[in-house]
């Protein structure tokens, strides 16, 4: 949690921390100012302080939402600091962070955070770490940096802005299904869209963007609505010119989040419409009963990848390829079974076998679970996921309920 | 333009480029692959030879569809990796970096970039440098990089993108106008929705939302309705609460981008509903005179700052305050005059006072014309804004059409 921030700067021996970027689709930066239009800010915090949010002038009414104190760029007169660069606009940038830094008192060691330009950065920092020898800028990989800690146990208001997002999203799938189950099937098995023409994967996909912003959501990672062969490959998100057809395998995994940025939830279903082949049927049930064995048998405080190795040697048993013997198979069980969720749509606790064991389904964890089976060239493939909050009382509560329907049936069609 | 990048590379002394991370919302990423589901990606490009993309295994459906040499991450074992790491993700993802550049005949020169997580690449590029002295990473700051020049000028199939996106842009512009002129009024000038309520910001935004998704938008960085005080301050986004009144200044100022990521357009009109005040009227009409100034003299191949020297001259002699002896005034002509629009919502050219004299109106460029003028302690703001391609021929063609109607006639009330 945020209070967490300052006892792991402790134990990572950070004595500041430097977060560039916009405030949206930003983790870090919408972390700690509560998103917004701010872009391109500077945000410093000292190890037991407040931080300190640098932001263009014309954003400051914005940047004062965020509760912080401001202070805009125009502090450092940018025409000075760019002569005193010789032009260089790099060199002015480092110049004026180092000016902050000092203002700020800021000296030791220094984590730096954001989604941002790359190569701005790099051009930056590398100047700024050669005007101040004293200080040590510090990068620490994403998967395991402070703000993972931080943000991978969750408050009960996030938690509720998460459990929001997944009434929309299951009221979007809700939508999709019905959509679907009410048109009309073509003599060769093609669904119809009202005028006549078949309906495609696009035409699915622009409806469930059109439901999510109707519902106050966005999708800025889009989404996998994926038929057949693409079933089978577990992040084709479909392709845009596929038809609808009966008695096909659909994966169905949605993950939007607030709109304007913010907490995301995960989803998936899959489904068969109006019928499912044998071989589909015994490909879904094995998946819903590893889906079962699994939710059912989640323990507070254990290793998230104990569970992906129960599902490993679960399909191993059945006589499927996975992670457990098989180096990145391509079919079989070939993904880990599952992650944090929350301002990033994958975060810590992480589930795959190579994770460090603090891992862990700790109260105030939000995780997805999502096994599956991938038989690309059988031109099928199922998955199951739901995210879960691990409650403080312990107990591991599906944020928003959606049936496990498997064949859905068409109203306007009989076999 | 595209084809342009290894005569970039050559001027910028870099052998080769290297970018990372997803396919969308990454610029660089998106110009080289044409966007797509695919995630954490590696492009290296040596100068002279086609770009090679590394995926995840899972996504390698996804990046074939770039066209591009596609080479799997399971190339590189990542057990091994991490174990000759001695399990330090940022040192194992270092060495697979070196790898891969051995593999490609990767040396001299490296410039880096991509829309990323800073944390991570500052890690891993500090441990990589040291791995491969013999390479030079070289970070380029945005606004001057090499995608910055190449993206510059648009090819045909770039700019039809972005008419398009105009087009859509104008159509949620005149459906928000039609929605606006025809509700009811109350006593107090206040508009209602069809149930009866005030109508709000949030209200509207919502609206823009649902429409940009209805026609095959997205809306990445949110918009701009601003009523009142916050049409006065530039970047303001609006405050949610605020109700829809007759007679008060509202900046709208909308920068949508395809569905998926992908070009933006970007485009502000400035409105009074039922009638205007006679000092938001003259604002008006300044800042009309001054964009017409400006549109019927825009110059092939002239600098663009030029004509924010112009501007700032025009508004002086009115007695407003601007950049040209104000610095960063926050009242008065604020910005500058305008920016190039393409995958990023501003991009190269510039017109600040202080852009390189490189930044021309050159054939290909697509940029912004938006004068405006603030004053937010009389409650007001206005800004007119359009997008105009430099054609070939040497005319500037404004991509979508608009009127220019300040007083937005009320359909159900009368003064």
């Amino acid at each position: 949690m945020k209070s967490d921030l300052d006892a792991l700067m402790q134990s990572k021996s950070l004595d500041a921390i430097l977060v560039i970027g916009n405030a949206t689709h930003n983790p870090p930066m919408y972390y700690l100012t509560g998103g917004g239009h701010v872009s391109a800010a500077t945000l410093i915090k000292k190890r037991g302080n407040e931080a300190v949010l640098f932001c263009n002038d014309m954003e400051r009414d914005e940047a004062a939402k965020s509760g912080l104190k401001i202070i805009p760029y125009s502090t450092y007169n940018y025409e000075s600091l760019l002569k005193e660069a010789q032009g260089d606009p790099a060199f002015a940038a480092a110049i004026r962070y180092k000016r902050m830094f000092t203002d700020q008192g800021v000296h030791g060691r220094v984590g730096i955070y954001g989604h941002t330009d790359l190569g701005s950065a790099f051009a930056i920092f590398t100047i700024l770490q050669s005007l101040m020898p004293e200080l040590k800028l510090v990068g620490e990989t994403r998967d395991g940096s402070l703000f993972m800690y931080a943000m991978e146990t969750k408050d009960e208001d996030e938690v509720a802005r998460i459990r929001k997002m997944g009434k929309i999203t299951t009221e979007v799938v809700g939508r999709v299904a019905g959509y679907l189950t009410s048109r009309e099937v073509r003599k060769d098995e093609v669904l119809l869209k009202e005028d006549g023409a078949p309906l495609t994967v696009a035409d699915v996909k622009s409806r469930i963007d059109l439901w999510l912003a109707e519902l106050g959501a966005e999708n800025p990672e889009g989404c996998i609505f994926a038929i057949g062969r693409d079933a089978g490959v577990p992040h084709s998100a479909g392709t845009p010119t596929d038809l609808l057809r009966l008695g096909q395998t659909i994966v169905f995994d949605i993950y939007p989040c607030e709109a304007g940025g913010g907490y995301f939830y995960d989803f998936t279903r899959t489904w068969s419409l109006g019928y499912a082949t044998p071989e589909a049927q015994a490909l879904y049930d094995e998946v819903k009963a590893v889906y079962d064995k699994v939710t059912e048998n989640l323990d507070l405080n254990a290793p998230f990848k104990d569970y992906q190795q129960l599902v490993c040697e679960e399909y191993e048993k059945n006589g499927h390829k996975t992670p457990l013997n098989t180096p990145a198979p391509t079919e079989g069980y070939v993904h880990s079974l599952g992650h944090g969720v929350g301002l990033n749509v994958h975060e810590r606790p992480w589930s795959g076998l190579t994770a460090s064991d603090d891992n862990l389904l700790k109260p105030g964890v939000v995780m997805t679970i999502e096994p599956g089976l991938y038989y690309p060239e059988k031109g099928m493939g199922v998955r199951i996921e739901d995210s879960l909050w691990v409650r403080p009382d312990g107990k591991m509560e599906i944020l928003a309920e959606y049936p496990y329907d498997f064949v859905l049936k068409m109203k306007k069609w009989k076999k």
